[in-house]
């Protein structure tokens, strides 16, 4: 059977433009990818008339209600109390629960419980209970007259959490399919291109699926397939990974993957090769987006932001003849930013970045949007030259930062820069 | 009178989780700064069907119906003429408009305008007719039965542009008030200790009114007052800023201002000095946060990220002493690191930032979450230590970050760091 869900979200903070509802996006992706129709998003304040008001449409109209938020301890949280009137439930104390939340008080975060917290171990009569490891309100699920209701908090990371270990689990248990997907990554290639390549009858499947999602830069290419069991469903998706890996080439640059960053630290750590950086225009972007990984330091040794052009000369010994026949924005400066970054470093490989973000050309008159990326080795050092045209200043920063991570995949995979 | 709104976003990859309804979120913050009341969102996809039942739900229960996507050429852009025929309004052909859109291919890509294009320029009977500047669809607006229609089209820039430009204009046409917001920005200080410093008065106001937000590591008081005019408006708030600065003091770091970083790039300039960076576990975020900034190549020279002890001696410049003796997480690092990077990029100052972000701690047993920052002067040497206490790995390079840029802004302004 085919279920259809609504994902109502409670909080007066998202009608007044404070936060935006990435709970809805995060939960209607979940159960996209288990083939659980999601025909509605609601969003409600902190009123329990307007609450009531969207259960009883939601319940005429889907068999899955999600609620996120208004779990919480104080007067205006009142998801619970709100789903149980409308459902003719009573709320029962959870003595073991109290514990538990007693004990994070205690424990965590050394004060006594306030008492207003009592209520949060309270729950609806027979419901599964779900708990919450990273916050103190646990969420639950009850099924009443062919509906299913989920509570969920509203803390982000809380509702992740929660929706992983215990709502996914909760409504696999619905259905008897198992969907599968793998995200396939590509760089270098505009959407429009990546159709192109792909065969007709690749577009139009039914089951797998193959869809393209473009961000800026990269396109991903998400297949899925539904199936009875696991196996199956990993069998119906090989081919079709293999088939677009075979029709888009070196372009793709891995699957089920992050990011570039991801693929260049795994690259590196297998090759037990080190990397520094030396960067201009994108100012410490590169460096922060290693850095962002557990496990950057074993192959990262640290680089240079050499945005004036004397720290350039100064810091990373690019040679003033250089700086001063071809400017800081050229593929020599690049070059021997480079090599003085691996130098300076003794790091294996060093990839440096200069170029123009904008939002002015520079003093030279290079326009906006022209990079230069040198990546240099034990086997030379290579460049690519960037031309993004002109755009926002971040966008330049961020695609710059691409390259430049591709650049190292490229010469770690052997492919051509 | 007062207004209330429903905002319907219309998209079938929003009910995927493929985006986030980011438009909902602008739309209910222009909103409720002009004092109209949100009091529901609704997210339907692209189905005629669905899309009527929400309008037919919405006119019952709100005065004002802002819809956004959409407004496309293509097969499933049905939002014009389901509006249309739940208010019982015809399409009128605009041939100005048509005009506009063929000019636009022919113009800006160089290709004939598509034929299914010609539906962008049908409009509803006698409404106003919202201009696209940045796309093909243009929005509109109109009044029926007491309830005001207004139409945005779904792509973030585009719907962003015609909300500014065209939706608040007649928005503002309803309403005879002009609201106005100040947001007061604070480092160091929770949200508790925040809210216990403000009299009990500043509270519970009503007109202005003060609401505190929190954010990861800084709170944000917003103060809002509704009046006849922005200089009433403007006189209400004035003092609540002087009172919010009065208790709270220097960790108010400025008002309406994005950041810490947008500070200390303007103190900065004002005193023309320039600045010097050396990471070590935020690993480039605070060179990337200042360099996202136009403008910020006049003051800031660069830095060194010395991800690897190496790093921190051989371009640093820091005493093996020190590293052996202290280690790399220690004060005197800190303090040497600073030093060294005002000594090779010759800046007048220069921040350095040494820690464990974790996950596990550093060779030395120094636990996840401490962090020193320093900050090398003309008048010497300034250091804070900070203790996160273990978070995640990202949230404490956050952190670390904010408490860099806090030490130049309090060094600046002559604060005691």
């Amino acid at each position: 059977m085919s279920h259809t869900a609504e994902i109502i979200a409670v909080g007066t903070e998202l009608l007044l433009g404070n936060i935006v509802n990435t709970n809805a996006q995060a939960i209607s992706e979940s159960l996209s990818t288990m083939g659980i129709n999601v025909f509605w998003h609601t969003v409600v304040g902190d009123n329990p008339q307007r609450l009531r008001e969207a259960l009883e449409i939601a319940r005429r109209r889907a068999d899955i209600l999600i609620t996120t938020g208004g779990l919480g301890p104080t007067y205006d949280d009142l998801t619970k109390q709100t789903i149980c009137a409308a459902f003719e439930k009573k709320l029962v104390l959870h003595p073991d629960i109290l514990e538990d939340i007693r004990a994070f008080y205690e424990g965590a975060l050394h004060v006594a419980m306030p008492e207003n917290n009592t209520q949060q171990a309270e729950l609806p009569e027979g419901c599964v209970v779900f708990d919450n490891p990273v916050g103190t309100a646990p969420g639950c699920a009850f099924a009443s007259g062919g509906v299913h209701v989920l509570m969920l908090p509203g803390p982000p990371m809380e509702m992740e959490t929660m929706l992983r270990r215990c709502a996914e689990p909760y409504l696999r248990g619905l259905s008897r399919e198992v969907i599968v997907s793998h995200d396939i990554m590509t760089f270098g290639m505009g959407e429009s291109s990546v159709d192109e390549l792909l065969h007709e009858e690749m577009r139009h499947m039914e089951n797998p699926t193959l869809a393209t999602y473009a961000k800026p830069s990269e396109v991903r290419l998400r297949s899925t397939a539904k199936a009875e069991t696991l196996e199956a469903a990993e069998a119906m998706l090989a081919p079709v990974v293999a088939q677009v890996r075979a029709a888009l080439g070196d372009v793709v640059y891995g699957v089920d993957v992050a990011g570039l960053e991801e693929v260049c630290l795994r690259l590196l750590k297998e090759r037990h090769l080190t990397l520094a950086t030396a960067e201009s225009c994108t100012g410490g972007r590169v460096a922060e987006r290693l850095t962002a990984l557990p496990g950057a330091s074993s192959v990262y040794r640290g680089g240079v932001v050499s945005y004036w052009t004397q720290v350039k000369a100064d810091v990373l010994g690019v040679p003033r003849e250089i700086l001063d026949q071809h400017g800081a924005v050229s593929e020599e400066t690049a070059r021997a930013m480079a090599e003085g970054a691996r130098r300076i470093t003794g790091a294996d490989l060093a990839v440096s970045v200069t170029g123009v973000a904008g939002p002015d050309p520079d003093e030279r008159g290079v326009p906006v949007g022209i990079v230069y990326i040198a990546l240099a080795t034990p086997d030379g050092t290579f460049c690519r030259k960037m031309d993004s045209g002109r755009r926002r200043r971040d966008r330049i920063q961020g695609l710059a930062a691409n390259h430049a991570f591709d650049v190292i995949r490229r010469y770690l995979e052997g492919l051509p820069i």
